[in-house]
């Protein structure tokens, strides 16, 4: 089974996670045609260096690996080793790779967690990622595609494939867009001015220009198909199936796609099979990964739009666009129709339809839920002030991650390394979700929620009015190191009667759940994994204001950590002062 | 004696010299009025941070100390300790400050050069300078003026004295300057949009836009003072005498200063006295500070220019205006003339005339230099390629910083960390300095010169022709750790027989001296300061295209490194290793 990976906001640690040039892409390829049964190791060697690029024909400094943006293409195939030696070649910015989804089962310090599960490596320094490839996908900036193990078979056939990396790009600097977070008041970071598809977008002109549905001002863009930034073509041949493996590592933007005069059938998400359904269009948000089948049926002598345009939030920036080619045309054919309309962004019903349409596909390839569940955490996000700073809080705790890695700080009882206090399972105060909070103070801290080995979890994420009145967003929530069981959504405030109307047949299972506005989703996960854990809004604005928490379990369980892994902070100190010279 | 300190470009390491928005601002001002005769101990709390502010008027991310630009100011006396607790409060970015021109002695750690005397800070780490200030200043981007010790008196007398911090500043960020360094082919930084004194600057108009001889279309700056890049005013009672204290902290520009109506007295340089000598302008290069007293002799009546323009570059940025303002007038009526015009950037007689005026004041206050000396190691300046980069060589190697500082590595005999070869001391194959270089490739290292403990060193700085034809540059080379005495400068290429024209008798003492095109300087210092020094090109792209050698002395004489110092690369390592768990 082929999977996706995922852009990931933990470029150096949380506070750092909005750092929307820090994110790197990685591609693993796979190949359903291997003919090994052994597993095998991968070995890379990967620089990390800043250098001059225009994802969207505006030149700019990208953070690239080997030169590429995204980043080079990895192959594997499920149980491989791979193992990635990471240079950091910055001048002054600590890095980590975080392989969203991979769970790093008996490998807790390669999650690529700053502040978590290692410390950032240092300019000039160099860090061993080595790890298993589960089942599913992973990444930093890019795709992390793993093949199924051989002898087991996909239940699905296709004739070929694409991979769709989606994210949103700005023209100012991270820094700038960081400084304005944390200033008081805060300075949003306004909408993106690009969404890239395969790093490349186009601002200032559009590909469709000349339909008359077109209300941008926008001139038609004049390419050679050399650019940086020319348009990632799918070329297809008539009447085959194709899968397309769209993920979505965007900084803020909720995204849907659709296919001109095409339908897709959704297969696989977050790198577990689904129950095949038909849609028009699709939602996707950051830290999401689906597959879809497109069945190259239509007018062989036309190509089709695909458009990505924005949802949940009021559009300010242009679809992303590029060509179905069917290979009869020249790619520079221009479609009949113009690019198909993105729902209106805040058409909640139309998204909440889609996603109550994701069910696992059965229990042969996804594992049955536990029936019942040892602790429940629920976890109300508000939007709140802090001495005139604006944040984000989980029961009304703003995270702030330590300097200490908690991995080390858990694992050698250093004490101060973080809040020795477990943050609050639930809030207790009345509070009305529907209304901007009455108390709008919070405070930061960065405790952790300690779980028992192998026992089963369930997480309600408890969405709230935000500050301002009538105002709700939609959370891409994201787990690290499992997956988890997505029991169901619903309006309003959760309590214990909606439980009986959880999907205990067929939960999708996955590591990205969103909640939507003025909603809440429950789910549940086994905490099978020695380590520390994040748990987080894959939006890194919000993020970076604190709209995260930190799990862990068994960490005594967890083998010798690498001491590259621990080289900083309260962990760094420990072990060199056990030294007299 | 209180004197100047400057910025320094060792943001991080070498590499990221280049870091314009990375250089922080410290003043230490002086007070002759102490009363104790004992030394005290001063201790601060500072916290990095990045921040939005408008230098020039143009808002910009900047980095601050605790919410400043310039930073905070402390006030110390000679022989006092100063006791710095630096946090990190950026998010990715590693951090040092450098002290320029205090001298270190038994704290070589704390002289804030990644690479070479310590580790970067990382984000959310604290790292403790403790050092005595001696009687030079320091800085990072700033000043540390130190008193002269109870007892001890100035040689000469003032009413009241005023500080002016030079820099320059770019609109672009650093990362976009770095990546343009670093790239294939080099893309130059360009000049500096604008120049600031105590970091204030004014882009896009002009205080003196009313003048005729205002060239420039820009129109005159409405101001009311209370801006950030309002000016800073020197408000001067009439027939007193002050002392400015001068310094440049800028990544690319020498400067020029004129005050109109008015001559300037010369009396200190880098801390040290000089022979009083009367000018109409001083011309000050990145590194370099200066006292002159001025005489508020002129028609008090009026108000009068100060100005700042660039030298030894075709200057693209606007001069630095400030006012000296009889406090009988506004500050804002404006002088009766323009401001005084900056001599031609390329009249290098005109600088040489002003540098051969710089004499040490005697030999009381300033060690008398040996007479011979131990060993001579003459530095050929070059610019070079190196597989399609644009590098500056000494002796043909482009300095590339490891990963573990070097104080670590050679007090604990880790010789992985840097090239154990010794780095050559001369350029033996014949080479003419007036000509572009025949074989313009290089190779990069990161040697050390080791010195012998006490020994005395000669250092011939030897300038040449750089890439392009009739093209040689001026670089203000700076030492660490020591002053040196400025034996001479030449043209051309430096014989043994120009030792007999070397000043033995009153050669100033200083920290950092310049070498003019087509030139060579001569400098002699003792090795007398156990640690491992940077010895380089101040003007920040040429230092991070490798223009700096690396020094060591009598490391086995260091005491204790404080292990956060260390806590990286080899060293990190080595000491992670000795611990079983």
């Amino acid at each position: 089974m082929g999977t996706r990976f995922l852009g990931e906001p933990f470029s150096r640690s949380f506070k750092g996670a909005l750092m929307v040039l820090c994110i790197l892409l990685l591609l693993i390829q796979c190949s359903l045609a291997a003919t090994s049964n052994k597993s095998s190791n991968h070995f890379y060697k990967w620089e990390v260096e800043y250098m001059y690029w225009s994802p969207d024909g505006l030149e700019n400094v990208v953070m690239g690996i080997n030169g590429k943006f995204p980043g080079p293409t990895i192959r594997a195939r499920a149980g491989d080793t791979v193992h990635v030696q990471l240079k950091n070649k910055l001048h002054t910015e600590g890095v980590v790779i975080h392989w969203h989804g991979i769970r790093q089962k008996g490998t807790p310090w390669a999650d690529g967690t700053a502040s978590i599960s290692q410390c950032a490596i240092n300019p000039g320094e160099t860090f061993d990622y080595r790890f298993t490839v589960d089942r599913r996908s992973a990444g930093l900036y890019g795709s992390l595609i793993v093949d199924v193990a051989e002898g087991e078979t996909e239940p699905f056939q296709y004739d070929g494939e694409f991979d769709l990396l989606l994210s949103d790009w700005w023209h100012k600097s991270a820094h700038h867009q960081e400084v304005g977070l944390s200033s008081r008041p805060m300075r949003w970071i306004g909408e993106p001015q690009s969404l890239l598809i395969n790093g490349r977008g186009q601002f200032g002109c559009s590909l469709a220009a000349h339909y008359s549905n077109d209300n941008s001002s926008l001139s038609q863009c004049n390419i050679t198909g050399h650019e940086q930034w020319a348009p990632y073509i799918l070329r297809v041949d008539p009447n085959k199936t194709y899968r397309i493996r769209l993920s979505s590592t965007t900084a803020l933007a909720s995204l849907n796609v659709g296919i001109g005069n095409h339908k897709m059938v959704v297969v696989e998400a977050d790198g577990n099979y689904l129950q095949p359904f038909e849609t028009d269009d699709l939602d996707i948000y950051s830290g999401e990964s689906y597959s879809v089948l497109l069945k190259t049926s239509q007018d062989p002598s036309q190509n089709y739009w695909i458009s990505f345009g924005v949802r949940a939030r009021k559009p300010q920036t242009p679809q992303a666009l590029t060509i179905l080619n069917y290979k009869t045309n020249s790619a520079s054919k221009l479609p009949l129709s113009p690019p198909p309309v993105t729902p209106r962004w805040d058409d909640y019903a139309h998204s909440k339809a889609f996603t109550n349409k994701v069910k696992a596909l059965d229990h042969k390839t996804i594992p049955k839920p536990p029936t019942t569940y040892h602790r429940r955490i629920i976890l109300l996000n508000t939007q709140n002030k802090m001495d005139g700073y604006t944040k984000w809080s989980i029961n009304n705790v703003s995270l702030s991650l330590p300097a200490t890695p908690y991995l080390g700080s858990i694992r050698f009882g250093l004490k101060n390394g973080f809040d020795q206090t477990t943050p609050p399972e639930n809030f207790t105060v009345p509070y009305d979700v529907m209304k901007p909070p009455r108390n709008p103070n919070t405070t930061t801290g960065n405790g952790v929620y300690m779980l028992g080995y192998y026992s089963t979890v369930d997480v309600i994420l408890q969405n709230a009015n935000a500050l301002a009145e009538n105002v709700s967003e939609t959370h891409p929530w994201h787990l690290h190191g499992h997956d988890f069981w997505v029991l169901g959504y619903g309006e309003g405030r959760f309590t214990e009667a909606e439980e009986k109307r959880f999907n205990m047949k067929n939960p999708p299972y996955r590591n990205t759940a969103v909640i939507f506005p003025y909603g809440w989703t429950a789910l549940r996960f086994v905490a099978d994994n020695p380590g520390v854990w994040a748990f987080h809004c894959h939006i890194e604005p919000h993020l970076h204001l604190g709209m995260g928490v930190v799990l862990a379990e068994a960490v005594h369980r967890v083998p010798k950590i690498p001491n590259e892994a621990l080289s900083c902070g309260l962990t760094g100190k420990k072990f060199m002062t056990g030294n007299n010279f």
